[in-house]
């Protein structure tokens, strides 16, 4: 089961839209290059790996409105034939070979196209690697593209869905690397949301617990909620609750408690960056549970794609921290929690020693009790 | 400063009203016995030593309400008079001797309206120890006076201000022999609200902050926000504010960040039962930084009455630990915060063990380390 994080649906971007689950499970379609940034930049779709999807479709969807813009629409052609046009089919792909009049078209005018869709995507969320990365590489493979409009444009198309495909192809990598790891019975605690929700669709730390549950282990979920923005109730509950894996939520001061009643078998967590040495930094509040993991003897698993490693970076200490605004902590859902003019500390992630994770669970293979060695020995293997 | 948690003022008990903290600072007087009873019941009024206290002039102010129904008001008695007579007096004490008509008033109707009342408001929390403690001391104090209805009423009033001065004196000896744990510069942590506004206005771990910062010592606090019912973001930090003390929320997922950073020097935590053997119930979330302390080699204080200890039960895993409903975990402020039927864990407290405990600070004195024998030690004080 893939969730509908992100996709490119008959001529638009289609992502369910974050900011109102779990109330509400509304598909959206961006059909523009605007609708696409705005929904990058106020988090409707989330999570590295999925926004980075999200700008490769953005590019795709920008190139298209150009072109319906400068072309005469084919012979036939109707919005509504353009709607029930199969998925994955760029513009009139449905009709074999791109039906471009080259004549009406001229490639230099394509490639600004591309440049200032670029542009306006990589402003929505100028800290997303991912973003970045997606972009530059559709960019490159239209810039390898050659001088013929059409080829240009099928490019694009390929290279955008190859991202996606890809993505989805390391989430799988990840779960079944990780699966062994998940025994029938496990209670097994999660933090955050590294799940379909942030990625292709599928999921790295859920990913590994959907890969288990797909190959017939059963077992139970504890969520932290994650404050302050609630991505482990609002989000992984979700997921959990669609695939009818059992689980049951919790504030994260109460996780404690539960190891100390041994109800805690295993945690699971995934990555926003890993360094070179083997120290993870992650959401908030994984550190806490690190440590308990190491104080009850329980194993603390970190699920990540391989390009969440960066190797330019020696150790967490070296990892830079975002403090976000007091707003999210002194306030939830409209309501202020805190009185007028207090202080927050509010980082977004922290970082947890090497020494404290178990194993790391990646697309290329499994590193257990993490160190630079080991992470060298898998770098050399592609 | 004593916050305006709970006190009797001319006629009526005025709390605070906590439900509207820390977005209205409200005074409200309850002139009956059912007022009282519902704002102990809606939480207007919380914290064991603080419902203790507003139980208490409870059955002052219904023995009150019985004898202005009863008896022809004092002569030149307007009810302006009585709204100006100073704090501390019951009824007419304000005129010296209770002017009571005997002749008008049986000591039977006094003694079946105390009843009475004891029994409304000893159904407001049920579980609430301290509420039928002091219940019990007012309803002890009134039997003892003998027949004479002015002397009953008497002893009524006194019992009441009574048990208000005492909670209020061992909170300054909490303070004090805490204290000295505080040292200037110190960055200190603390979870939950245990301060003024869950006791008789002064406070336990938080009354050990206030005496040490009249001594003139200055320091950071942090405060755990402290899901799900927001103490700390409601009510310490409104606290902390009102005394200007400088301090910064955080979420309880921020704590381990902070250890990991060296910025917590100490953690101070209130305390909701001690077992025989030093095992401390508290807020759920307390173990976790008591993790944290052992991990960072800080020090954790827990500041606490000397009645808090519960010396027949003989350890932590003998305290039954209250669980909460889901709602409080799924929902904040009136918005869901989770898909519906999400199910939560919600444990109201989890217990510490002694071992990661570096002191008690009790009104009778200090446990470093503390464990049977030194608890056994300190009970022959008395």
């Amino acid at each position: 089961m893939i969730l509908p994080t992100v996709d490119y649906r008959r001529g638009a971007v289609e992502i369910i839209d974050q900011t109102l689950l779990p109330w509400e499970e509304r598909i959206v379609r961006l059909a523009g290059l605007e609708e696409t940034a705005e929904a990058i930049r106020s988090l409707r779709v989330r999570g590295a790996p999925a926004i980075g999807i999200a700008a490769a479709y953005g590019m795709l969807v920008a190139l298209e409105n150009f072109l319906v813009e400068r072309l005469r629409p084919p012979r036939g052609y109707l919005p509504a034939e353009r709607l029930s046009a199969p998925r994955g089919y760029f513009f009139d792909r449905a009709e074999g070979a791109p039906v471009l009049d080259a004549a009406l078209i001229d490639v230099s005018d394509v490639r600004l196209r591309l440049a200032s869709a670029r542009e306006t995507l990589a402003a929505t969320r100028p800290t997303a690697v991912n973003l970045s990365w997606a972009l530059e590489r559709v960019a490159r493979a239209a810039a390898a593209a050659g001088s013929d409009p059409a080829a240009v444009c099928s490019a694009v198309a390929r290279e955008a869905f190859a991202i996606h495909a890809e993505e989805l192809e390391i989430e799988y990598a990840i779960g079944r690397n990780g699966a062994v790891f998940i025994r029938d019975g496990m209670n097994i605690l999660t933090h955050c949301n590294a799940g379909g929700l942030a990625t292709a669709g599928y999921g790295t730390a859920l990913g590994v617990l959907y890969a288990a549950w797909e190959d017939g282990k059963r077992f139970h979920v504890y969520v932290d909620e994650t404050r302050p923005l609630l991505q482990g109730a609002r989000l992984t509950a979700w997921e959990l609750a669609k695939r009818g894996i059992p689980h049951t939520l919790l504030c994260e001061g109460a996780a404690a408690s539960l190891f100390a009643a041994g109800s805690v078998d295993a945690v699971v967590v995934g990555a926003d960056r890993i360094a070179a040495n083997g120290d993870v930094a992650n959401k908030i509040g994984t550190l806490g549970l690190a440590v308990l993991c190491e104080k009850f003897a329980r194993p603390l698993y970190v699920a990540a794609p391989w390009s969440t490693f960066d190797l330019d970076t020696a150790s967490g200490r070296d990892i830079p921290i975002e403090e976000r605004p007091f707003a999210e902590v002194v306030s939830f859902g409209g309501v202020r929690t805190a009185p007028d003019g207090t202080i927050a500390y509010n980082p977004a992630f922290d970082v947890t020693p090497a020494s404290l994770i178990t194993a790391i669970i990646t697309d290329r293979g499994v590193l257990e009790a993490p160190n630079s060695l080991k992470i060298n020995k898998l770098t050399a293997v592609k």
